[in-house]
């Protein structure tokens, strides 16, 4: 904050409050707002009647709770004291009402996002972090393989049917939520964020399973993500599809071994984008090579074009390329990456190959 | 809009803009945005690769699609024409993160909160409203009765467990998701919003149940919110908790009778508060009667002091007051009420009494 010129970091609802108290505000019109000066203690306004849950944390923070007739506005710009006229930091997620309702009280302020402060800080992680998302990637790893081996039927059931499946494996391994789980089968394989829906699985078509979920510390509180996606064949694959994964494979690998410590992050994208590319398949790949992951589902980096910032150590992040030919079919091989000193280390480790399932 | 001199309405992640459209945005760091200007045609700025997901809507607005290494808030301040510099209403769920975006690159810009506009509107239920939230209300009063039939086995259960329970049973009573479940036993149910945790249930003890969720629409979207609150003791009840129940009973009754079209919300609240009040409870309620349901668990109208609004006909809130004896116990009676011009009408319709689970 120092560096940045920011005098306070105000937080509310979003991962940043937790990651950085334990204390997580909850998502709804009654304002919890952690203010975090520059220097000082930081103060928690939050609901009175929801004080008792966070009396433990005081040795981190004062506590200013409001009663449901008060205006907890106001209570964050007194908290501010001199800094309510100054460089003031808004948590990416907090509402746009709070925020409306501050810049109303404090006119002279001006703003920016909390991530420019957090967000470097988070994308970091530690080797607690580290095996954590190494946990919930092996939870996921457990439920894809699962799949290429044909324990959950897929020919004739629906997407949602078999997405239900998933589901509860994903809960069943270690995760406190799900965040997402794509079922895309046959056509639906080239929308790559296909909405699992009603169609019946075929004979002789991809699907593709996109999953993950955010795991359940030892305490119950959420912890950290996982995210993979592997592609199954209900048959054999005709050749124009086995040249195109395979292709695709490569670009994954590619991608992986481009994730170096002081790489740029586009540049880990252009690796994958290469591949695809020189296979004829550059114009299908037609989303970014991946996003960080951590407490969020994603988060900073984004290996995107035209993010230059080179990877740091510690730095977790999806390499996911895929190919979606509209309306016919597509294709994503995901992992979990980490950028360590000592190279890239894929937190997924299930089969990247097309799996068969028989007919 | 016009009569509030309203620019254009920009709306992202939460409620208003599925309400809107029937399209919600992803709760994501990719920018999913309607543009609704006060005349002309509503635009979506959102990702490419998720167009195809809302082709069937282009009868309702046009698409603006953008690529991974496009500038969506600079798309967005493109589709406002000379509107960027105008009054301009944010939805209020949209991320910070995006308003400070939108602020840097429109600095003329005059900022309001969306709910302006949009939540008097949501505020008034049409039939088909209410009928949704009255089958919500079904749902859960079912529960409740379970539970106070003695059909779900309290004593000696932790509240998790217990709470696992009556979550499965939201969602296979027609609802697509939990919004909460809290289940406060003995003297967890003197704080309001007890996080649920490993206690276990005890002979001789009150425990709050107060519990909720989203129906599933007909096409599996999220449809309307169900929320009550019901008390059951494990054994006989001591003669003082007894009677604060019976206060708090006719506390809630009034506030159901006094919620009638053209009644300021903050003089619902009194209602039932004067009563607690008078049997000596009164600094117990430590928090507003009611609030607003729909899409939205909680949204507009407040039933607290200080909203001097009349209640409208449509309107549906909850009435919940409660009692909270630091440490020792508590007690809370909630239902979902609609202002109609035939007077209150309740959606929960389990037995408000003190249900006793023996030992």
């Amino acid at each position: 904050m120092h560096m940045q010129g920011i005098d306070a970091l105000l937080l509310s609802v979003g991962p940043d409050l937790p990651w950085l108290t334990g204390f997580a505000a909850m998502a709804m019109e009654r304002l919890s707002m952690l203010v975090l000066p520059v220097e000082g203690r930081p103060v928690l306004i939050l609901p009175a009647f929801e004080a008792d849950l966070v009396h433990d944390r005081e040795d981190l923070m004062d506590l200013v709770p409001w009663l449901e007739t008060d205006d907890p506005i106001a209570l964050v710009a007194r908290s501010l004291g001199a800094h309510h006229t100054g460089n003031l930091a808004i948590g990416d997620h907090t509402w746009s009402r709070f925020l409306v309702a501050l810049q109303a009280e404090m006119p002279e302020a001006r703003w920016q996002q909390a991530s420019k402060v957090v967000s470097s800080l988070r994308a970091q992680k530690d080797p607690a972090e580290i095996d954590a998302l190494a946990r919930a990637g092996a939870g996921v790893d457990q439920i894809a393989a699962q799949l290429q081996a044909g324990e959950i039927p897929l020919i004739g059931r629906s997407e949602v049917a078999i997405a239900a499946d998933i589901e509860a494996r994903i809960l069943a391994n270690g995760h406190k939520k799900v965040n997402f789980c794509i079922v895309g089968s046959g056509p639906n394989s080239s929308s790559p964020h296909h909405h699992t829906g009603d169609r019946v699985v075929q004979a002789g078509e991809p699907i593709l399973f996109d999953f993950g979920g955010t795991t359940a510390e030892a305490d119950g509180t959420p912890g950290y993500c996982s995210d993979t996606t592997r592609m199954i064949f209900t048959g054999e694959p005709p050749m124009e599809y086995a040249e195109a994964y395979a292709a695709l494979k490569a670009a994954q690998e590619a991608g992986v071994q481009a994730a170096v410590v002081g790489t740029a992050a586009e540049l880990v994208d252009r690796a994958a984008r290469d591949v695809l590319t020189e296979a004829g398949l550059g114009q299908y790949f037609t989303h970014r090579l991946g996003h960080g992951i951590g407490v969020e589902a994603h988060e900073d980096p984004y290996l995107v074009g035209g993010n230059d910032r080179p990877l740091a150590a510690g730095n977790a992040f999806s390499v996911e390329p895929g190919f979606y030919i509209d309306g016919k079919w597509g294709a994503r091989i995901e992992d979990i990456v980490v950028a360590t000193n000592n190279g890239p280390r894929r937190l997924n480790n299930s089969s990247r190959e097309l799996a068969i399932v028989e007919a």
